[in-house]
């Protein structure tokens, strides 16, 4: 089966001129497809790979076994600096593994951090909260390290001036914390950062903060409570908003707002999740992402390599191991 | 000023016949306010008490400094056995304090937890989780108590008959969790439970599973995380609705369906969080909290008091501590 919306938005982003693509995957497949698609004047390439993980496989056994996957063909290719940066919408857990071992870390990066930007009540304003899965169990360095490359992300990727940096706590006052965040606390606070402190998971949504930090295993039960409760909540509206004829003729008239407020939520015009502390760029899409989603992760992957974010982190990370000592 | 939620809400549990209330607090004005809802006739009575904790006071300060506060003369009417229990809608770190040690623990509770009820996308179903905030710090054994409690919880006071209980994790996959739930899962799949291993933060919502198991750390950034969440869809899509003139037309011909919806959201139909493995009953109710929630509050305490909820949580305490040996 075509992967259609990693094809698709290849071709959207080629069109819009975000950048040249390469797609990786079986050739013939990919071929075809893009013809189909008259996408044959385009800066698109191919190149072929005969194996593809999929999304029940676990992600050390997939990198062992499958060495001709999509995945691990595109991240030889970042490795050998024939592209700039991968984009997958595959397992999750396969890319982070594979980018790590292929690509390595950032000179002053311990862990890798997965960072995902929400959207806020407030007009304009989204937060990036991260780690939202790569590391479960993580030290107050690690955390540091996470807002550093969070606050440079949001800079250079979201365009905020000074973004304000808050730690996850279950309480905003600096007595609030578990052991892991009073330690992270005390380093955040010396750190050279627009740091405002702890920050509770209401602000997730009000863009009181630009970047929260939290380790990977709160920011991965952060991420699914919100899509949960999205789904929850779309599925308790649609079915109060049918249960009426007046609030079905209801529901047709005020369907523009709806489709407004449901892009307002939608992750993907954010396009994906980038992998922060890994050399190149690695943005990782959800697995039901669209072409839209697709288009935008390679838009995003273009402006990450080309703002040099990378070179940042770790002159940021020099700078503030630098002021400990 | 008088507390409004709290009084209506004495008056509608009292006329609907769910129990005899004490109302705590200034006699004079508690009276007054009484006389004027013309409650005389009603089964409540009124405690004075001269002092008032804040939602700003620090809950341990509180406890030692203001030794007749309304919190504290309902916790010594619960240890003295005057009452069954007590509620309040104040600062909630002091009424966890208070009741802590004023009441004390059950035979085989570590540590008590508060449990929160949450509306699930699926008619009919709730979701209970806890710790959502009384034990920042916890271990294993903790968690498989709050298992047990919530579990005796879920049966008596949902009337769910086999409730399945659930570990918050990053992945529903075993080999998922961090060091601490990684622990607890080895301990709960041994314990005389309808124990179903790992879930996500999705599967708050989702009606899955009954109880779901956590730190007092990662249950609080859950709830609010959630609370957030909804104020921000509600303010989403009041922002959306008044747009356009055939959206606020729509807005009007569906805002029964709204209301509908947003009953299902409310948790104050559930009557606040309880205070699970201290003696008496303890309901914590929301700080914003209207008379429908603390009327239902009352009715919960009866249920629990009436239902015997913690002498069934010693014994299946006990019964779980035999197994191990």
């Amino acid at each position: 089966m075509a992967p259609v919306p990693e094809i698709e938005g290849a071709v959207q982003a080629a069109r819009a001129g975000y950048a040249e693509v390469v797609l990786v995957g079986p050739q013939d497949l990919l071929d075809r497809e893009l013809a189909a698609r008259d996408a044959r004047s385009l800066k698109i390439e191919v190149v072929h790979a005969s194996e593809a993980v999929t999304m029940e496989d676990k992600a050390a056994k997939a990198f062992r076994r499958k060495r001709d996957s999509s995945i691990r063909v595109a991240a030889r290719l970042v490795r050998d600096g024939k592209v700039d940066g991968l984009i997958s919408a595959g397992n999750t857990g396969a890319v982070m593994t594979t980018a790590k071992i292929l690509l390595g870390t950032l000179e002053g990066v311990d862990r890798p951090a997965l960072a995902q930007v929400f959207p806020s009540s407030k007009r304009g304003k989204a937060t990036v909260l991260l780690d939202v899965g790569a590391n479960v169990d993580c030290k107050a360095i690690h955390l540091e390290q996470f807002a550093v490359m969070g606050e440079i992300y949001c800079r250079k990727i979201l365009g905020v001036a000074k973004p304000r940096v808050g730690l996850l706590s279950n309480g905003s006052e600096p007595h609030k914390g578990n052991e892991l965040t009073r330690e992270a606390l005390a380093r955040l606070n010396n750190a050279p950062l627009n740091f405002v402190g702890n920050v509770e998971g209401r602000d997730l949504f009000n863009g009181r903060v630009d970047v929260i930090v939290a380790d990977g295993f709160i920011g991965n039960v952060a991420l699914k409570i919100s899509e949960g409760l999205v789904d929850a909540v779309s599925a308790l509206l649609k079915e109060a908003l049918s249960s009426s004829v007046s609030s079905k003729v209801g529901y047709v008239l005020s369907r523009k707002a709806f489709r407004g407020f449901k892009k307002r939520l939608d992750y993907s015009e954010y396009g994906g999740a980038p992998l922060l502390g890994v050399r190149g760029a690695c943005i990782i899409c959800h697995g039901g992402s669209n072409a839209n989603a697709v288009k935008n992760a390679i838009r995003v992957a273009a402006e990450f390599s080309e703002g040099r974010v990378n070179e940042k982190i770790e002159r940021e990370l020099a700078l503030a191991s630098l002021s400990k000592n």
